[in-house]
């Protein structure tokens, strides 16, 4: 239990709003997106620069951990206080009041407790976006946090990518802040501090402020839903499209039959184009769009898509089984139900995983081939990005089953899909979560001596406090 | 001098053809592109990253101090030994034996001593290239150790964007080699170390193999040859041409008439499309290009870009005053001549700025007006990439100028211009150079104490031995 004292004097630091520890108030900044409920000692919630700096400085001066939470919509309990009671949760969420847009550089500086959809809501008249494209809707500081990806990384990257400049807050004594929040594309003038806390869970410092750069709004966008012949099509077919397409290619998901069947039974309303029931193994949801305005001369994108296809059907008939070109939105709304239709079909153990783009199928196929023997009633509904390597392997347990009663045998099943990943594939057991309690222990596996030493050591001279979910 | 033991010592660890320390065999080593020229202890030439580690050990232990050279085509003298006689010369020149290409994930694992051109040159019969255009031809090892940018950074980023791993050698008394040789696109497992080694001069170890993504070669494109109406309207046009073009915009370089004048005058065979003598104040390179394999539908790439400039002519006739669609090979030999053209008009004072990018021009504009005052007789002959901020902002003084006798005027020149591009502009006094001798008392003006603290912790950390020609 955390002495009142410290409460008062945090309260007087960040005002009424700002300051929360009351069990009601904080129960939501205590519970994970998904997994885990922990207990807070407070919630800080400062509005500025100034005021982050100074709770994390009291604080860092007397040893209260600080866990920093910006949207709370990870899944890898990265921005949850734990069990203890001890730790503060430092909530980014009203971290809101900036807003410079720079058209012709074509970024904005923004506060890190925006929220994605806010950003972007605020960007569309101008007809620019932020252009991570994410099933959550996070803050922006959690966003840099763990350097998300989602669906569009294979034409605009990652977070790290678009990222310009960052303010930060260090977890030391003084609270130093660090001014990182140049606008430039090009700077190489010494050691790239901002790359730091970019994908580091908030344990180096606290991001209060971005500097990212804009895409222009795709005006035109046409999908497929393609079923590839063969597990050793996909790579052939992406490759095929991206030869054929070129930057046009703006998505290149895979779902599994499992998922889509998921998501229809879940979402009456979806179509199914592949016919009444029928689901491929395999499917590939395709997207070409651009961003210019129409051109008279112009060929329609679907009428592209359509062309393409066909070449390569003509071409090598063992690629493509099947191909659907159909409306954005539903092809989009198919992918996008995924997720809450493979939740409902039982109790779901995800892994979100990445791959050199050839290794995915090879991966997916040996998964399918020993889960039956090694872990019978476990059903594989992974979806995810084929374009970019990443893979969220999810596994679907009936809710009911006898062996979820203790830990034992989820912990089985992670240490076997993990060590298959990393260990035989080379892959990423987080593609794009970042670390977090939940995976803690295999960052502490897989992470060279030489990595850890020289991560603590620069963790000692940057935020030598008790900052973040996880330990470098 | 360096005591003949360590020569020795050197010699029996990397072979006769590992180690040169004859006057005659280390002269080009000693050498920068265009400035200083200094005096080695020895050149190590290792051809392995065990060679690389035994050196550097070697000389860690001994105190020597080493300079990291890759191609030696940089221009901060951030690659050649000091004149003290004491440095050694590491060069990456031998490191040439690795080259695993990976079609399907689009990435390639290779020695940092091959030259970019060698790289590109084996890549073509794949299709694919390392989309970072230069005008030097260095090697890999370098164009990361500075994080080179070039004239596509507006569609392929620079180095950072584009490595995906690195083996690293460091500075310390094991020559500890660090693999970060992931060819994974995302992966977020703790903090990005490659990151570290990305722009800053070898001085936190050596990069002795690259993973790399590549892209897609181009298979067209076209090329115009663009007069602004003023300075106002150069950005106006670069966010008009976005608009219009999308992802097919591929180059937005920006050509002061007096450096088109120096190449024109230099290359009698260029062709001025502005007619007879009449050289615009201020030029733009837009080329346009795409990937994708030709279209039956599709429209030509010229038309498009006729297209495209007929209506930002129509809509509004303040932004262009000239444009000529030409032919890519000659457009691109004018861009590429204005460095050897500008370079025979007399003394060359050369930078290498950047700048948000709706800055440039007003940055260009006040040096014109203040120079004739400040500095009479400087020629302002800047050219650079509008599209991204980078300005190569180079100025001529006759060569039997009186005031180049010392170095004072030169000393001045340059404190104005860099004062006024970072402390008026926020820009950048090292857009794609890095950090050498040459600039380092601008690094120890203009880094924030805060930063320069933990910049020597990471060093102290990482590599402590003496390496690299900077002091961080």
């Amino acid at each position: 239990m955390i002495e009142a004292g410290h409460i008062e004097a945090l309260r007087a630091l960040l005002g009424e709003k700002g300051l929360l520890a009351a069990a009601a108030d904080m129960a939501a900044y205590e519970t994970g997106a998904r997994y885990d409920k922990g207990r807070a000692a407070f919630v800080a919630r400062p509005a500025s620069t100034a005021e982050v700096s100074a709770v994390v400085a009291y604080c860092v001066r007397h040893a209260i951990p600080l866990v920093p939470q910006s949207g709370n919509t990870g899944l890898v309990s990265g921005s949850t206080p734990d069990a203890s009671g001890a730790q503060g949760v430092l909530s980014l969420d009203r971290l809101t009041g900036v807003f410079e847009l720079d058209p012709v550089n074509r970024t904005v500086r923004a506060g890190a407790g925006l929220r994605l959809s806010d950003l972007n809501g605020r960007l569309e008249e101008h007809g620019l976006f932020f252009p991570i494209d994410l099933g959550a809707d996070p803050r922006l500081g959690g966003m840099v946090a763990t350097n998300t990806g989602g669906s569009r990384f294979l034409r605009y990257g990652d977070v790290r990518r678009n990222t310009l400049g960052l303010t930060v807050v260090l977890g030391d004594e003084a609270g130093t802040v660090l001014d990182l929040s140049s606008a430039l594309r090009k700077n190489n003038t010494g050691v790239d501090w901002k790359q730091l806390f970019v994908g580091t869970s908030g344990a180096f410092g606290v991001v209060t402020e971005c500097v990212l750069n804009l895409e222009p709004l795709p005006r035109q966008s046409a999908t497929a839903l393609l079923a590839p012949s063969s597990s050793e099509a996909v790579p052939a077919l992406l490759m095929a499209m991206e030869d054929a397409l070129g930057s046009y290619l703006s998505a290149f998901e895979g779902m599994s039959g499992n998922a889509v069947r998921a998501a229809l039974d879940h979402v009456p309303s979806l179509r199914n184009p592949f016919g009444d029931g029928r689901v491929p193994d395999f499917v590939i949801l395709a997207e070409v769009s651009r961003t210019n305005a129409p051109r008279a001369g112009e060929q329609p994108l679907d009428a592209v898509l359509e062309e393409v296809l066909a070449a390569i059907w003509e071409k090598d008939d063992a690629l493509l089984a099947d191909a659907f070109v159909g409306p954005p939105h539903e092809t989009w709304a198919l992918r996008h139900a995924l997720s809450e239709g493979v939740k409902h079909r039982g109790r779901l153990i995800a892994f979100d995983l990445a791959f050199r783009r050839g290794d995915i199928m090879r991966f997916l196929d040996r998964m399918k081939a020993e889960m039956p023997e090694r872990f019978p009633g476990v059903e594989i509904c992974d979806f995810g990005h084929v374009g970019d390597g990443g893979v969220h392997f999810n596994l679907v347990v009936a809710k009911d089953d006898p062996r979820l009663a203790d830990g034992a045998f989820e912990a089985a099943l992670r240490e076997w899909v993990i060590s298959v990943c990393v260990e035989d594939f080379q892959g990423s057991f987080s593609a794009e979560h970042a670390i977090g309690r939940k995976n803690q222990a295999f960052y502490d596996r897989y992470t060279p001596a030489e990595i850890r030493r020289l991560s603590a050591a620069l963790k000692a001279a940057a935020s030598p406090g008790p900052l973040g979910a996880v330990e470098f």
